[in-house]
């Protein structure tokens, strides 16, 4: 038997080929956490294998500077006949402050998470022995296949017992109305006759309906594949999960082709006005999803008509242009959409290239402003649980939204912060993806620029998370003052005047990949600052409006696709969250996504998310007299009321008091 | 006030503008049948107007011969300025044997439609009033409407009492769950603020759901269409027909597109043994329908978009290829159909190009060779009602079905007929429309034919009832005998020998449409006796298998579209139906249209005919031991044994008799 070696700590056991190495560490002492049960959703099971070989279906969920390194989740790995050196790193190594967003882990709190018994699609896969026909029974295939549904879920035995009792409830009420699609019925008589009646059939299953979707010959009921996929302003992402065991297989992001037609949501209103234009909307947007579900369904080798659940969140707007709906009168006086809660559609219809026939779940919307994107964030949070502790929930992207509430009440609002974090809208922003800046020290000296780029490549611009730690440096620094202005009384190599305007290059051209620098400019400066501003200010509204000050919230849950690391610090400094303890903080990455992997695993989050929604009362900023203040107040580096940012007003202090030494310094020398 | 005088009784009336001349008729004492309620479907109440200025909705209706001959519908018809000379038809002018199906009007007894209280079609037209948005209420466009036609259904006092109870169990026992289509809900933000909220929903109501499949702006309520479509293996119709009081305002019927791939039922079941001949099939039949449908509505000017409405029947091979499914198990044991009930599939499903969200409703299949076109027809017999006595319905078509029952069984079976009838097959053969000979009378010495065609043109082929009216005159003059070979012992101008063949010239080539000459050949002649005794013998072996004669028959309904008149003594002498008191006939024409007709107009009688289908037994002829036996006996004109057709046998022997004479006569001259 191999031979599993771990370090720093040295124990060791030698276990059967094909033993996963989490369960090679419990047996032998080792501590690796996984509070996701060993799902691959967590990301906090990661190890890094230095000899040895290993079969890991981890490969395509860790980013690849992380696989080359030879990262893997222990959960999702096991091991082949050699013996294998595992290293496990120290716990803090996830932990302070950073989190990984990325494109693929998660740090939603393993309790959060649906559980194995919540594992409950809206499509299941099962297993029924089709009686053959016999001469003048009467029967066509269809009554065939209809009793032997019917007969099958008298079967379900291996169900706990509270599911039956409540499966045979749905049953009376409804008389077992087994209803199967078009596409279903023509696979009927080959499928029936291929294996002697052995077939798979999908079904999705709803309160009043059991609809049949497919059937296949044979056994065929572990190919079961849903996608989770959240439909940004800027961003689309797409993630492929195995229903056996519920396992991200694969995630997949790209910008929204929409970019092209409008920055924001309001300017696609203002574009989809002609109805070919609204077509045009939902055609790009529609080829953006079925791109990248295509790419993740190529990456595990499987065919998108085997994807039968779907779970779709996104906001109002981007929900609107997706169905080919009108989305004039969401931005209209009194704000009345088309539709909130979006009725079960079938792919075909939603355009959707997976199994035509299954019906894709939307998560619900609350308001023209607040939509499914934060109702399936929210899942990640205790704001969705019946906690009695306030917590507040901030989603940084093109749209800000934030939440305040317990299991008492539910406060949400939104405004507009623009595509800045996701690189929109920036001269040389991009999203956070292989060589984009990420990281940026400044030399207070110089004002030169030591930067990292994701996947340690030449830079190709720089995204959101760089943005935030570079202004922040910046301003530390003085290279930038707190109206956002570049210093033009030093010199630095770095700082170009070019008339009214001036710009800071982080790399020369001699160092990017197109041989063009890469820089920031005022502009942009002022971009990010009205982005920040406005998220703030919402903020403080907010709990104005609910009598509370940032001291009474339990947790900040920060979501956002804007970076692969978001440093807090640094978001402080530029006033963009509070300074308060920054253990009050927890990071959610795309939660929009993770939420929607959660309803797309478990109907019971389904029904949560619903109930979430329905209690959540919309809070309209635009026509609040205060906000408006709030926002010009917020328009400053960190804020015009520096007390409210107690630590960074100290060390902008420190910097000013070095600078007058300095300068006094240079002064005598002189 | 306009006076109408009606001949020849020459009684008159005075009336307002815009009276019916039914309604003028009925006042003034003049008795003219409308077992229909005057609904323009039992065509009894026709009148030929010979003066003054009449508006009628009966001219697509009728044959254009007859509009140009001035014929109207009297309950069509209304008074306008002038006098109105009337001549009302004796009575026996519809009766004697003839029918007229025709493409237009029906012969189905006026109690066996559905009354007025009975309309009430899948889909209905509600005007609503739909509350305007208000700030902050949190309800969508969506929300908004669903609420709307809540508070409807509690309005529908209009509604008879029991009818208003069975809606309210309906809503109780599924929560009234209103549900609407993508498509309705894209035109729901303008539609409902073009008329302030005032708009016209159409919904499809079946027990568990309501759905919503258009909103249009304000009223148009009345713009509601239906569609009833009898596909056959070698003819299809369409009828158009108004909701508004149930009335068909249009009929098209054309040869199924499909016939290039296969006269009859089997060979298109070869034919579509590769997946892309079934598609071509389907993508064939769908063309004609589609074709059939646009021409029905271009006539009343009517956006087919509008129609929402519609009952598809045929028989099972033809709607499995409708449907794009697999028809190969029809024809293999033990004869297993994909389906037989076919569920509620959208317009858009099925390809038909009406409007996409509304559902099409099939008439259900008894089993592989009793289909939907036979379930439709019965509605128009005694056998769909509780009667005591045992009647018998014959359809021919392609194939022949025959079921015999009363209210306490019903038995049905099929046998392949050929589609000789309908003019496949035949060399000169054509579908009963314009330049189709349709009668032939024969000269008993020169054996040259006068004929008449439909539209009094220039013929061009010969239809059905024309065949039957032929080969009885040729048989009863001595042309033919009574297997089927001409008679070469005599000289005629039409009778041409070819070798071992021969073939009767109906009409000269100088006489025809396209200068060739119309003919019956031997071969032609052969069909028509096959499918003849296909039929016989399948009545005969029934009758026995239920152990009764044609005596014990109350009566006998005779349904098929092979052509506008069948003359049913000529009938008799060529063996199609049995020699019994001729005013056992019932004749039907397109029965399977006129039920679908049924089926659309009320949804009651869709349960009628699920609970006929459901109750009726299928008993299969082509295993029988004694079926071949029966068909050989019958492959004689009228039959081998002449004792089953007294009548017959009679004539053949006055025939007989005189023949002698005349030979005797003319070697007495010689």
């Amino acid at each position: 038997m191999p031979k599993v070696l771990f370090r720093p700590c040295g124990k060791s056991i030698s276990v059967p080929r094909g033993t996963e190495l989490l369960d090679a560490a419990h047996i032998s002492g080792v501590a690796i956490e996984s509070p996701c049960g060993g799902r691959g959703t967590c990301g906090k099971c990661i190890v890094r294998v230095t000899d040895g070989e290993i079969d890991s279906h981890s490969l395509s969920i860790l980013p690849k500077s992380a696989v080359a390194d030879g990262y893997v989740l222990a959960c999702q790995t096991t091991v082949q006949s050699s013996d294998v050196h595992v290293e496990v790193p120290e716990p803090a190594t996830m932990e302070g402050g950073n989190f990984t967003n990325g494109d693929e882990t998660y740090l939603v709190r393993g309790e959060l998470l649906p559980k194995k018994w919540e594992f409950d699609p809206l499509a299941v896969k099962w297993l029924i022995q089709v009686p053959a026909p016999q001469p003048e029974d009467g029967l066509s295939d269809l009554d065939r296949l209809k009793r032997a549904i019917q007969v099958e879920w008298g079967r379900q035995e291996s169900l706990p017992v509270d599911t039956l009792r409540n499966l045979f409830e749905d049953v009376r009420s409804m008389f077992l109305d087994v209803v199967v699609s078009m596409g279903a019925m023509r696979q009927l008589s080959s499928a029936l006759r291929a294996h002697n009646g052995l077939v798979t059939v999908t079904l999705v299953r709803t309160g009043k309906i059991l609809q049949v979707i497919q059937v296949e010959p044979g056994h065929n009921a572990d190919c079961h594949w849903a996608i989770a996929v959240d439909v940004g302003t800027t961003t689309v992402a797409v993630q492929l999960i195995s229903l056996t065991g519920a396992k991200i297989m694969a995630t997949r992001s790209a910008y929204n082709e929409q970019l092209a037609c409008g920055l924001d949501v309001i300017s696609r209103i203002n574009y989809a006005k002609k109805p070919e234009r609204l077509q045009e909307l939902r055609a790009r947007v529609l080829r953006t999803i079925n791109d990248l579900m295509g790419q993740a369904a190529r990456s595990q080798e499987i065919d998108p008509l085997n994807i039968s659940n779907a779970v779709v969140s996104g906001n109002t707007t981007m929900i609107h242009l997706l169905l080919g709906m009108n989305p004039d009168y969401i931005r209209l006086e009194p704000y009345t959409p088309t539709l909130l809660e979006v009725p079960f559609l079938t792919a075909g219809e939603v355009g959707i290239a997976i199994n035509p026939d299954t019906w894709i779940c939307f998560s619900p919307n609350v308001g023209s402003w607040v939509g499914g994107d934060i109702t399936a964030g929210l899942l990640c949070t205790d704001l969705a649980t019946d906690s009695e502790e306030i917590n507040l929930f901030i989603d940084i992207g093109t749209n800000g939204e934030l939440v305040v509430g317990n299991g008492d009440f539910l406060l949400g609002c939104a405004c507009s912060a623009g595509p800045a974090f996701e690189g929109g809208g920036i001269e040389c922003g991009m999203r956070a993806a292989v060589g984009a800046i990420e990281k940026v020290q400044v030399d207070s000296e110089t004002g030169i620029a030591h930067y990292a780029t994701i996947g340690n490549t030449r830079p190709r611009g720089i995204c959101g998370s760089g943005m935030i730690d570079l202004l922040a440096n910046l301003l530390l620094t003085g290279w930038v003052d707190p109206a956002g202005k570049l210093d033009r009384t030093r010199e630095s190599p770095m700082i170009r005047i070019m008339g009214r305007s001036a710009r800071y290059i982080i790399a020369r051209g001699s160092e990017t990949e197109n041989g063009e620098p890469i820089f920031i400019s005022e502009v942009d400066i002022e971009n990010i600052i009205r982005a920040k501003a406005a998220i703030f200010s919402a903020c403080v509204l907010m709990l104005d409006e609910v009598g509370i000050g940032f001291d009474d919230v339990a947790q900040i849950y920060v979501a956002g696709g804007f970076g692969r690391y978001l440093d807090l610090d640094k978001a402080i400094v530029l006033g963009l969250v509070t300074d308060v303890p920054k253990d009050k903080f927890r990071f959610l990455g795309n939660a929009s996504l993770m939420g929607s992997y959660m309803v797309v695993v478990s109907r019971e989050y389904r029904q949560r998310q619903l109930e979430l929604s329905k209690r959540m009362t919309y809070f309209d900023l635009s026509n609040h007299p205060g906000y408006m203040d709030r926002y010009t107040a917020a328009l400053f580096l960190p804020h015009t009321d520096p007390q409210q940012f107690p630590s960074v007003a100290e060390a902008m202090a420190a910097l000013h008091r070095r600078r007058q030494a300095n300068l006094s310094r240079s002064k005598v020398a002189s």
